[in-house]
């Protein structure tokens, strides 16, 4: 089985980075509806969407806040991270069929409750900035690695390509 | 068909609220899971999860933050937003069967730009504050009166509960 593993507050370093990808796809953007109730045209309608700003169907804003979430959860700090507060600038709309990429990297700690800051970056696969932002978390107390639970097998029924 | 309306600019005044209410099921933590890549156990595994200090499965923080982007694109401003940027404060854990209701209010209009400001807070059904931060958005350049898309059918096949 895959394991997954963490960094606890003393073995996190100030301007220690990690990064994390997931591509965006049809599929997410139907799951991110269903799950946030959000079912707004433009992500939905591709004759809506073409008569908007950004001329075809985008991606919800966020759900890069959902991938940023994610690598904080799965690589740094990874799991036993407690999640604080997080800030976005949504810069870029996401497109589907669009791999975002997000790079973390360690701003402060604060030793008396085991905060950590991490800079927040979401890239294209272009390399521009489509989201950015700060996160405090609460680094893991202990030292983990365990089984990667696998990936909930989803299906998308419905939904108007 | 049900139909979904917005507030253009002109007709957003500071003190105006919205409300817009989640039911948060087992269903939203695999479909969560499954759209962020983030299956750390403390969501997925009811046993790991006994053990940490949540001392039950709790849902990701972020779909908090989902629901909170959903009710700005549903409610208010609604169809059109545009999602400059969203701070999260996560105050509360919250556990699966539980209710989100975020009421949001208009704290500050920008003219220039006719960006809205938006204070947004997401309430537990014991009505204690789990998140809450600031939204910018730009509000809608036209009103819009239209079909609501249905929610997506999303089948979760998998996922040991």
């Amino acid at each position: 089985m895959p394991k997954i593993g963490n960094f606890t507050y003393p073995e996190i370093s100030i301007g220690q980075t990690a990064s994390y990808t997931r591509h965006i796809e049809e599929r997410d953007i139907q799951l991110f509806a269903a799950v946030s109730g959000d079912v707004n045209p433009v992500h939905l309608d591709p004759v809506f969407a073409a008569g908007t700003v950004f001329k075809q169907r985008i991606a919800h804003g966020m759900l890069t806040g959902a991938v940023i979430s994610a690598a904080l959860a799965m690589e740094l700090p990874g799991p036993g991270t407690i999640y604080l507060s997080q800030s976005l600038r949504f810069r870029l709309p996401v497109t589907i069929g669009e791999t975002v990429t997000v790079k973390l990297e360690v701003i402060e700690k604060q030793d008396r409750r085991q905060v950590v800051s991490l800079d927040c970056k979401a890239y294209n696969k272009a390399g521009k900035l489509v989201a950015n932002g700060i996160a405090e978390v609460i680094a893991p107390a202990e030292k983990l690695l365990i089984e990667r639970p696998p990936l909930p097998d989803v299906e998308v029924r419905s939904g108007k390509i």
